[in-house]
C-alpha cells in the first residue's frame, strides 16, 4: 500500500482487462514487494504470460520465485515448445531436474501436483538434533517445515512428526520414539479428485506421496487442494450443463475455443433429436386424429428431461463425491424407483388438474372427451417422469461401468434421450385410453 | 491396525449402512487409539448421532475431544432444542460459552467457520518470549501455532507471525520487528463462498476473522475451506439440476425429505410447461394445414433449451468462482450474442442437411416442400439456439440483479422458459416461409 500511483489490489483487479503491455508496464511500476505479492496471486496461466511478455533480462527473477511444482505448473502453461526450453533454461540446474521430473507427470494426477521438497528426518536422530537440522532445511525452500517425514536409507516413508510435536517432546527422545507410523499417502498417479477426497475425509494439511516401491516423492499441501476441489466441480458442473470443461475462466476462453467446446455436444444433440422425430412419425396417425394431443406434447416430454436431468445431476454430483460407488447401483436403482414413481405421481396430478381447467376453458365442446385427455396426459407424466427419473439416475452407472466419465450424463444429454421414448410412452397411452372416441377408427 | 478384530478404516467403510446398535457397538469394540481416529473422521451429522447414540456417561469425553467449531457443527446437527441443551451442558465452562458465541453465526459465515482459540502475541514482546509463550498456548489447544496474530490491548489484530519466521528470526527483536503488517482478514458475517474465493486467491493457509471495530475474534483454517468448497460447488450443482440443495450425501437423504426438494421445482415447471400448450394453442390452424411440421417440434424446442442450460450453467458458474460479476453482464451479453447465433448457424446448418435427407427418404411426395420445410427448420434452430443461449446466459443476472440466487437459473427451468418462446419461433418463421405453399390459405 506504499505505493503512491497504483496498488498491487487494484492492478490485480483490472489484470484480466489490460493488454500485455499495460500489464508489464503496470507491474513495473510497483514496488518490489508489491510485485512480488501481485505475482504470487496471479494463477499459472498469467504468470506465463506474464514471464513471456518481460524484457528476457527480467525473466529469470520471476521464474526462480516459484517452488518446483508451481514452476511446473507456468510451464505447463505455455503452449510452444520454444517457449517451454526458454523458461526451463531461466531455473537453476537442481530445479530444472526437478521441474522437468513434475512435467513427466499427468497434470490431474497426485505426481503432478505434489512439491519434491519437503521437510525429512532420520528416525535415529535425536528429536534436538531433529528440530536443528529442521531449521537448516528452512534454506532449501522446502514446502513447509510443520511436517517432517521420516525416510530410512532406500527414502522408504516411515513415519511422519509434526513440528509441534518435536518442539514439545523431550530433546534427548528419539525421533522414531515421537513420530506417528500409521501415515495415510496416496500413490504417484492417484488422480487428483480421489487425492481431494482423502484431504475431506481425514482432514489433514499435506499428505506424502510414494512411488510403488513405498518411497517418498513430494507432498500435496491443503492450499493446492482448495484449488483441484474448485477446478474439479467446475469441470463436472460444466460437463452437467452440456460443454466440454472450459479450462480457463469463462470471460477468458477464445470465442473460437469457446464454439468448440460448446457446439460439439449441441451438434450431437440435434442429430439425436431425429430420434424425437422417427418417434412422432409412428404415430402420426393418431397425430391427425386427435390433434389436441399436440398441444401437450412439449409439456409432457419436459417432464421427463426435467426429472431425468435432476436425477442424473443428483447421481454423478455423488459419485464425484465418493458417496455413491458403482456398487451402490442397486441401491440407487431402489430410492430413485420410489421417488421417480412418487414425484410421478404428484406431477400427475397437478397435470390432470391443470389440464381439466385449462381444456373446460378454451376447449369446451365436448366435455366428456375432456376428462379421457385430462386422464391421458396425466397418465403420460407419470410414466414420463418415473421413466425419465430412472434413466437419468442410471446412465451414470452405465457410463462409469463402461469406463466412460459419469459427468458425460449431462443435463441435456438426459432430456434428449429421454424426449424420443417419452413421446412413445404418451402417445402409446394415448392409443389405450382414447381409442374408443377421439382416437376410434 | 492394532485391533485383531476390526480396524477403523472397515468400520468407518460400513458406517453407512449400520443401525445406531450396530455403530456404538463397533465403535466400543475399537481400541482407544482407533476409535479417536474413526472419530474424527465422521462428519459433524455423525459425530452427533453417535454421541447422541452412545450411553450418557460416554457421552462426555468423546464432546470434548472437539474444538470449540467443530463442537459447535455437532451441535448444530442436532434437531430437538433438548438434545442441544443436553450437549451443551457436557462441555466444561469456557468452552460452552465460546460455543454459545459460535452457535449466534448463521452456518454459512465466516463467523460460523471460525476457531475462536487462536495463538496470539503481543507486538512489544521479544521473539524469544513469543516462541515460549507460544509453546505454553499450545496447552490451550489452540487450533494452530504456525501462524501467530499479533494484537494490541483492544485486540485489535496489527499483524501477523509464522512459527516459521520466529524460530529463524534474532531472539532480541521484537515481534513488531518481525510481524507482517499487512494482513488479508474477513469480517465475521462474509459469506463463506467468498472466504473460500479469498483463500483460493491469494493462497492461504489461514485466515482472521475480525469484527466491525478491527478486533479479532478467530481464524478459519484451510481444511474447513476445503469442506465449504465441496459443499457450495455440491448446492450449485443441484441447484442448476433443479433440486433444492440436499444438504446431506444423496444415499442418507429421508425419502420424503428427497421427494420435497425435487417435487418443489418439477411442480413448478409443469405449471410453466402450460406456457407452451397456451403457444400451441395460437398456430392450431398451422399444425392443422403443415401437418409436418409436429414432427420437428421436439428437436427445435429443445434445441433452444440445451443451448439454454448450457449457458445458464456455464455464467452460474462463473459468477460463484467471482470471475464474473454483476457489472460484466455487458461483456456476457456480447460474447454470449456471437456464441450463440454461430452455435445456431452451426446447428441450423447440420439441421438443415439432416432434415432434408429425413424428408427426401420418407416423405418424397413433394419435394419442393421438403427444401421448404428443411429451411424451416433450420432457420428455427438458429433463432432459439440463439434465443436459448442469450436468455440462459442473462437470467442468472436477472436472479442476482433482483437478490436471488443466480443457481436458481437451473437448467430445466431456462428450458422450460425458452420452450414457449421457441415454439411462438419455430412457428412464426413456419408462417412465412411456407405462406405460399403448405400454408397458402
Amino acid at each position: 500500500m506504499s505505493n503512491p500511483g497504483l496498488s498491487y489490489h487494484e492492478l490485480n483487479d483490472a489484470w484480466p482487462l489490460l493488454s500485455a503491455g499495460d500489464r508489464v508496464e503496470g507491474f513495473t511500476l510497483l514496488s518490489r514487494g508489491e510485485s512480488e505479492d501481485l505475482f504470487d496471486i496471479l494463477d499459472a496461466r498469467e504468470q506465463a504470460e506474464l514471464i513471456l511478455d518481460l524484457p528476457p533480462g527480467r525473466r529469470r527473477i520471476w521464474m526462480r520465485l516459484l517452488a518446483p511444482d508451481d514452476a511446473a505448473d507456468v510451464i505447463q502453461e505455455t503452449d510452444e515448445d520454444g517457449d517451454r526450453d526458454a523458461m526451463l533454461d531461466l531455473l537453476d540446474e537442481p530445479t530444472r531436474e526437478q521441474v522437468l521430473a513434475l512435467l513427466a507427470y499427468a497434470e490431474d494426477e497426485a505426481g503432478g501436483l505434489m512439491n519434491p521438497r519437503f521437510a525429512r528426518l532420520r528416525p535415529d536422530m535425536t528429536v534436538d538434533a531433529a528440530i536443528s537440522y529442521l531449521r537448516r532445511q528452512r534454506e532449501e525452500q522446502v514446502e513447509t517445515i510443520y511436517y517432517a517425514y521420516v525416510l530410512d536409507q532406500q527414502q522408504h516413508l516411515e513415519g511422519v512428526v509434526s513440528l509441534r510435536e518435536l518442539v514439545t517432546a523431550s530433546p534427548p527422545n528419539q525421533v522414531r520414539e515421537v513420530m506417528n507410523s500409521d501415515v495415510i499417502s496416496v500413490q504417484e498417479e492417484t488422480d487428483q479428485e480421489e487425492v481431494a477426497n482423502v484431504f475431506a475425509e481425514h482432514d489433514l494439511t499435506a499428505i506424502p506421496v510414494v512411488d510403488e516401491h513405498g518411497q517418498m516423492k513430494g507432498i500435496v499441501t491443503v492450499d493446492d487442494i482448495v484449488d483441484v476441489v474448485r477446478e474439479e466441480a467446475t469441470e463436472d458442473m460444466q460437463k452437467i450443463g452440456g460443454t466440454e470443461a472450459l479450462e480457463a475462466p469463462y470471460l477468458q476462453v477464445d470465442l473460437l475455443v469457446m464454439l468448440r467446446k460448446r457446439g460439439g455436444w449441441l451438434a450431437i444433440f440435434v442429430l439425436l433429436g431425429f430420434l424425437s422425430v422417427m418417434a412422432l412419425q409412428g404415430f402420426q396417425d393418431e397425430l391427425e386424429r386427435a390433434r389436441i394431443l399436440v398441444l401437450f406434447l412439449p409439456l409432457i416430454i419436459a417432464s421427463g428431461g426435467n426429472s431425468g436431468s435432476q436425477a442424473a445431476t443428483l447421481v454423478v454430483r455423488a459419485m464425484a463425491l465418493d458417496e455413491c460407488r458403482l456398487k451402490d447401483w442397486w441401491r440407487v436403482i431402489r430410492r430413485e424407483l420410489t421417488v421417480g414413481l412418487s414425484l410421478g405421481i404428484i406431477l400427475g396430478v397437478i397435470g390432470f388438474a391443470t389440464t381439466l381447467i385449462y381444456l373446460t376453458t378454451f376447449h369446451a365442446e365436448t366435455p366428456g372427451d375432456s376428462l379421457l385427455v385430462a386422464a391421458t396426459v396425466a397418465c403420460s407424466i407419470v410414466g414420463v417422469a418415473s421413466w425419465g427419473t430412472i434413466a437419468g439416475s442410471m446412465l451414470p452407472f452405465v457410463l462409469r461401468g463402461c469406463g466412460f466419465d459419469p459427468a458425460a450424463a449431462s443435463a441435456p444429454l438426459v432430456a434428449t434421450l429421454v424426449d424420443a421414448s417419452g413421446l412413445v410412452i404418451y402417445l402409446g397411452i394415448a392409443g389405450v385410453l382414447l381409442r374408443n372416441t377421439l382416437l376410434a377408427a
